[in-house]
């Protein structure tokens, strides 16, 4: 088939691909709300004893209908919907998933099943902002009853009337020690920018799992390293002195600690704009919509509300590389000595990670000449979310040569020298999952390769009462293509051997040289196992056993964590473990690759304000092995050959004009070649 | 002590680690001839019996000497050079190094001793192109006494009298198996662009150890897979059928497979430039000769004609962070299964790896934007060699945030976001040793990181009668700056437990927080063992050993290789694991830690024409742990804050012009921040 066909398909299936559109969820959500049996009300209304909608996005196809039109050009299937509602107006409250179809104009709705027909607690689903203020409500009841300690302890901080002196809190998850609890850590803060470093060493335990905010309890309250079973008898031990009172140091409204106001000096100058990228001739990428192209690469994206950045049908030269990839959880694990800080398991997907895509700055989160893409979230609202500017996508130089040789001739002179500069188109959204910020990158080289590189930056949590803890940082992705024996023994263990490469390959196909056609996954990671295997929470991460695991591929599973997993690790609706479990046999299958990276990071000081990327970015490149012929970046007319004329003079050869531009340089290139002695 | 006078301590000796100069370099050749003695001809001269100069380069002063220039002021130490002398013309021919001291006027030499009083053997010495020139007269009489077959086996082409079907070679080391050794397998390859993936399939041992080239032999012919004693042998055998005629496919003239010539198409436009760096308002460094600065960082730096890139005195405002940072060896092992394949293990400073720092093309190798900086070179020449911008320094970004976070008050709007474009320092140079080119970088981050950073690109020799063989890169580091307990205990051996995170601690010194002042070493390496322990060659680069050993600073030990190992690896003249097999006490003491990173290359088709440089660096990370008391990156003015003010209106708070300049944008920088329904 011809490459301007192949490229025609792809074009053509990408819109399958495509987030639901603002009509697209109004339509939704209007057909639901219209079928009496459900009862929907407002997901922003108070009450927690209703049925309401949770999150709507794209359902996607099947891949094998999905196929169809992207390899054959054939018409695309019915757009669908995801839905999750939480049913708690009702005796039994619960949480359902729905497919409705067709799009825009839906007609229908279906139960979503799960993987041995497991149901969704109610207690595993994510926290929602009306449930956010009914906590609120309950911790303005207990700072009163504890507001002399607190001001005291504090120097004049309170929850409540505090104008410039308040406290805030912030909750922790997994809620509980099993399955169907819903009782969190919360400790308290000072309310001041960068308020995550800022604990006062007051903690409490909330059980919120009734749906009823008025049958909720105080459990626990933690003060001065102590535990009190209410806040009635802290503050009565507190004043009859048979708990010590804390006293912080002195606050001072003037210490820009944990701000981002710059301090301090440095050799040269930094109040005038350091380097910047521009586009000299304009940008050489495409973008349609959700459909991208560069160099010779194409493919499709879509920003999940649930989870984040995929690619779909990635190709280079109208071949397809991975029919997707995908990230799929976001996992941080601290350890600490506070009862917070010991509980801490936060696992992203459960804080609606993709929906936390906040807006991007130009000239610092992407160059300034980016494009900036809006996104459309529809999580915990009654209406679609308009997120501005959160996804971009540019072409940025590396500042280094893809490739280049001088060719010598050990005389003083040369032969020839050659080079090609290396640029890389980089698509970025980030996920601000409360006091972090994730930042996602998926990057394409002109040379066929591509690389996956996440960053966590942002604020921590730290315990002022003793040594910053140490956390485990770990990502999963998902990338599907791959040939192996069985599912077993292509499921890496941490701590075990593992290959120092690792090829997919195609058995079936062979590059002109009569080598096996391989595109190789090469990991940038630090991480370990982080639980024991089958400890309790480890349970619903199964997945972080696996820096690497392949899977047959299946349309039911489609990712290997879910938004209910935070909130019950301990039995998971989608275990990762199950998907190996029946080892099946995966020779000359469409395969599933599932890549786990992270690192251990241990807090120092010069995380204050806030954990730099520089050292902190993990992930994996898939790279080209014998796949095609030649490096493809051959295809590039950016290269510079110079080869001396008979002169002995230098002669440049160039594809590109020979004056960059005046905002870079109004030299032409020039290349001496020659190390003669003086 | 204050901050300034730090700095213009360090600028006030930086001057100590400059290169030789030009005028230095000529006085120090000319003093030595001036010596009737030493009876020293021209190094280009005919001859091999000859006593000539082979290198001259600085000799670094001592470093306690050093350090009270550095942390004093005081008087800089004389400048002196270390020169090596091969003394052909003697009864036992020998290689001696000198002293020679004061510079810019020489007035004495001192013999320069090895640890262990070791001497070097002169077969060790690297080849020369008077030595080349002797091989190429010999490879001259051996083709034409084979020139049938050679024209025949590879469709016309021949050593000599070819026009545009030449043939070319390449030689490989070790020259031998054992010590006092000189005989080089030479492979025979096509003389076209990328020649070092041509090979014909003629490989032939010549034994060079004789000074009088007229006594050199052919020891061994390999073709068609069997070995011969002689061309003789091989060429009768051919013509009477008893060995089969090899024929190679026909040469493509046309054919571009090895060439940089740009072939085949890509979606997006090639033919215009890419994205490109600009500094909108002027540099943001300062370089004053080899002195350099950059937001806290100062440092001085050096390329020497032995091993390349060294970094001396470098400080975080004012304040030391490490001595000396150095590469000191690079080495590429070769699997194969041709005798040339199966025998080369090259180790790179043994080819002068410093001295092949070739021109850096504007545009590809470095920016546009760069500062080039020339080098000069006294190795196996006459005067020295004007190295026109072998180095260059340059700012760019990094397209990504430093830090950023977006404080969402979880109500459609923010409390805050902040931000800083993450910009680095880069000084780079490349050391093309025959097929491949190596680039070293320096990166010097806002945040008190150090990065270094190592690519292999160029050709790779491949062969063509089998599967491409496996290679292992290697490259040594030194930094000068730990503190651990024995050097035993803190020499890591690779296949052994390594710890998580590597601190390098001052026991003595404490941050604001109470916590240990620390750097942190961060590796991002894919090395392995090479060879096993104590086997031949392995003796030779015993550094290579462990990715971390930590020793006491001695300036006797100032290099864990030398230019003499690639020739006798067998018995090295400096022996890396004599440093640690006194096994010293590490605490309190003036350390060195031992860096060894790399990777292994399997080739493949897209290393054609050349391997590319994404996905194949490796380096190490020097990151601050608790050394500051917060990220030294605050004092940046780069920084934006975004706030709403009263109306909800973002008001943002800048350090820099509001308009970053025409060629990147003229509009002001915006952020909206909010996530409104719609
Ligand atoms: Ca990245
Ligand atoms: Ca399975
Ligand atoms: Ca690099
Ligand atoms: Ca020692
Ligand atoms: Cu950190
Ligand atoms: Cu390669």
């Amino acid at each position: 088939c011809s490459i301007s066909k192949l490229r025609e398909w792809a074009h053509h299936g990408a819109p399958m691909f495509a987030d639901l559109t603002v009509r697209e969820l109004k339509a939704v959500r209007a057909y639901l709300h219209g079928i009496p049996e459900l009862g929907l009300t407002d997901a922003r209304s108070d009450t927690l004893k209703k049925n309401s909608i949770l999150l709507i996005e794209l359902h996607l196809p099947k891949k094998h209908e999905a196929l169809r039109a992207l390899d054959r050009g054939q018409a695309k299937p019915t757009r669908q919907a995801r839905v999750i509602i939480q049913f708690g107006n009702q005796t039994k409250a619960n949480i359902s998933e729905y497919i409705v179809s067709p799009l825009p104009t839906p007609k229908t709705h279906t139960i979503k099943t799960f993987k041995g027909d497991r149901t969704i607690k109610f207690e595993s689903r994510p926290i929602t902002s009306v449930e956010y203020h009914h906590i609120t409500n309950m911790l303005t009841k207990i700072t009163t009853i504890a507001h002399k300690l607190l001001f005291e302890t504090t120097g004049g901080f309170s929850f409540t009337d505090c104008s410039d002196r308040c406290l805030t809190f912030s909750d922790i998850a997994p809620r509980g020690l099993g399955p169907g609890e819903r009782r969190s850590w919360i400790m308290l803060q000072k309310f001041v920018e960068g308020y995550f470093i800022h604990p006062i060493g007051f903690e409490i335990l909330i059980n919120h799992q009734d749906l009823d905010p008025e049958k909720w309890t105080v459990e626990k309250v933690w003060y001065n390293s102590m535990y009190f079973d209410s806040v009635e008898e802290l503050v009565a031990k507190y004043e009859s002195g048979d708990v010590a009172k804390v006293k912080l140091p002195d606050h001072d409204d003037s210490d820009l600690f944990s701000t981002y106001i710059p301090r301090g000096q440095s050799n040269s100058p930094t109040n005038i704009h350091g380097p910047k990228l521009v586009e000299p001739q304009g940008p050489r990428y495409h973008i349609d919509k959700n459909f991208v192209e560069y160099a010779g690469w194409s493919f499709a994206y879509r920003v999940r509300s649930s989870a984040g950045l995929q690619v779909f049908d990635l190709r280079f030269n109208g071949e397809r590389i991975a029919y997707e990839i995908s990230l799929q959880e976001a996992i941080a694990f601290y350890a600490g000595d506070t009862p917070a800080a010991m509980q801490t398991k936060y696992i992203d997907a459960g804080w609606a990670m993709g929906t936390s895509t906040y807006e991007l700055a130009p000239g610092i989160d992407c160059p300034e000449i980016a494009t900036f893409v809006d996104l459309y979230h529809y999580f915990d609202t009654d209406k679609p979310v308009h997120h501005k500017n959160a996804l971009c996508i540019f072409e940025m130089t590396t500042a280094m040569p893809l490739r280049r040789h001088f060719n010598s001739n050990f005389q003083g002179g040369y032969n020839f020298f050659g080079g090609l500069e290396n640029t890389v188109l980089v698509m970025r959204t980030t996920s601000t999952v409360y006091n972090y910020d994730y930042i996602w990158d998926f990057l394409f080289y002109q040379n066929g390769v591509m690389e996956n590189s996440f960053e966590t930056v942002g604020l921590k949590f730290v315990n002022f009462t003793n040594p910053w803890s140490p956390k485990n940082f770990v990502v999963q992705s998902k990338l599907d293509r791959t040939e192996h024996k069985t599912e077993r023994s292509a499921a890496f263990r941490f701590g075990k051997k593992f290959p120092r490469y690792l090829h997919f390959t195609n058995p079936n196909e062979k590059n002109k040289w009569g080598h096996q056609r391989s595109y190789r996954i090469q990991f940038n990671s630090h991480a370990h196992s982080i639980l024991p295997r089958g400890w309790r929470e480890e349970n619903g991460i199964s997945w972080s056993r696996y820096p690497l695991a392949v899977t047959r591929h299946k349309d039911s599973e489609a990712t290997s964590s879910s938004i209910y997993t935070q909130n019950d690790p301990w039995e998971p609706v989608v275990s990762f473990e199950d998907y190996i479990r029946n080892n099946e046999d995966i020779v000359n299958q469409d395969l599933v690759a599932w890549v786990t990276v992270g690192f251990l990071h241990v807090p120092h000081s010069e995380d204050i304000p806030n954990t730099a990327t520089p050292g902190n970015s993990v992930g994996f490149f898939l790279r080209p092995f014998n796949f095609f012929d030649e490096d493809p970046s051959l295809a590039s007319r950016s290269t510079v050959i110079v080869r001396p004329d008979k002169d002995g003079k230098p002669k440049v050869q160039r594809w590109t004009p020979e004056v960059v531009g005046h905002c870079v340089t109004d030299k032409p290139f020039f290349y001496n070649g020659t190390y003669a002695g003086v």
